[in-house]
């Protein structure tokens, strides 16, 4: 039998993948992944054999990592950010749950909270949550439901999926709820295509991200009631007193 | 002027640092964290000027960073996981607020979240909440109702910080305020030395994690109402209709 690595890859090019991500990438005889993705790491993977499948296909994509693996090779499922954060680490568990026997091992990879996060300055210092707008697996109501028990409690949030073409007003319907608990004044962020070309960073307020538009390829921070802006950069304190 | 980085190393030896982490050390001059992690790194700074500082006096070791870089040197902060998850990159943006024209760049890691979920499975597939336990500079009562909130709204929740001499019973405290939202049957893991020599994963039920004891070095999950157990694996589903 062979072996399956599903592979983080972090947000754009290989200077933000791990040493772990790149050795299962070279060990791999085969590489499963979206596209644009296996675009990403060519240079890697040269040479090997390479299989994709259009971008809503994840379970399929999880079966052909399964075949290949059953048939004896070592194979790399590739996902963008980290492998275990909204990506292919649970649906490949799920797959291959009929073959106890078979190695899966999960290679984690920089999440885009992280690297969002990183180019704004410091807004996830303390306790936070992730919450995706795609409501495609996801019932609305619940995803409201999180975006409201998440302002009272006074995370700061990391919006995924920030809108679509088909979810032009979602961004604005979850500012609406965060709203209900958090000053319009509260310090905001986003990031767009990060670690790519064209990166591309933006600070607000949660008042004036309402009425923002932003595209799938955005990641969105919203403070707590701590977050600062420093030096055109998102703080969020941890509050020591020396300071 | 000189230039700061502040590098997540992530959870433990070089394996698992991204290459832009590695590059920013290599770039250094000086190396200034707290004795362990500079351990963990030895090889890569071998050779260069390191200054480390015990364990609490976060704001002196940016300081110290602050004064080379003052000085013309391009300096490494080194912390453990993400430099921006609970790390160093906010108190160092704090500390260098009088120089606007001083490069601060936050180079992010692996933070333990995403190394103990892959450790474990997948846990972390759909929304979360990451909540430190530790309230040296957080007031307890801040700390619960974001437990209360976030298993409220069926967030999966990792905790950091879980325990530590002076705070025995708070993983105790901590899962008897989510069990008044979710079942003690709910699916839960820890892992203690991430990515390190010994590191172990353990699976039990919420019902059983309120009386295990872990230490400091342990990174706990709490799965969702939705979190099963696959092959000794904690997996979140994402909620895909074709399984």
């Amino acid at each position: 039998m062979g072996k399956i690595y599903v592979v983080g890859i972090g947000p754009g090019n290989e200077e933000y993948m791990t040493a772990q991500a790149k050795q299962a990438l070279l060990e791999s005889s085969v590489i499963v992944g979206y596209d644009l993705y296996i675009e990403l790491i060519k240079e890697i993977v040269r040479g090997k054999k390479t299989q994709s499948t259009s971008m809503t296909k994840e379970v399929d994509r999880c079966k052909i990592a399964l075949s290949h693996a059953l048939a004896g090779e070592t194979v790399s499922l590739v996902c963008s950010g980290d492998a275990g954060v909204y990506g292919m680490a649970g649906v490949m568990l799920e797959v291959a749950q009929p073959y106890p026997d078979l190695a899966v091992e999960v290679v984690p990879g920089i999440t885009a909270a992280c690297s969002a996060a990183a180019a704004l300055g410091a807004p996830l210092i303390h306790d936070f949550a992730i919450i995706s707008l795609s409501d495609l697996l996801t019932p609305w109501e619940k995803i409201e439901k999180r975006l409201m028990c998440a302002a009272d409690a006074d995370f700061v949030i990391c919006l995924y999926n920030p809108s679509s073409r088909k979810r032009r007003d979602y961004l604005k319907k979850a500012c609406e709820k965060i709203l209900l608990y958090q000053s319009p004044s509260t310090n905001c962020g986003y990031v767009r295509n990060i670690g790519r070309q064209g990166q591309e960073t933006e600070l607000c307020t949660l008042g004036q991200l309402k009425d923002r538009e932003v595209d799938m390829f955005t990641t969105v921070m919203i403070g707590n009631s701590q977050t600062k802006v420093i030096n055109n950069r998102l703080v969020t304190p941890r509050g020591y007193r020396e300071l």
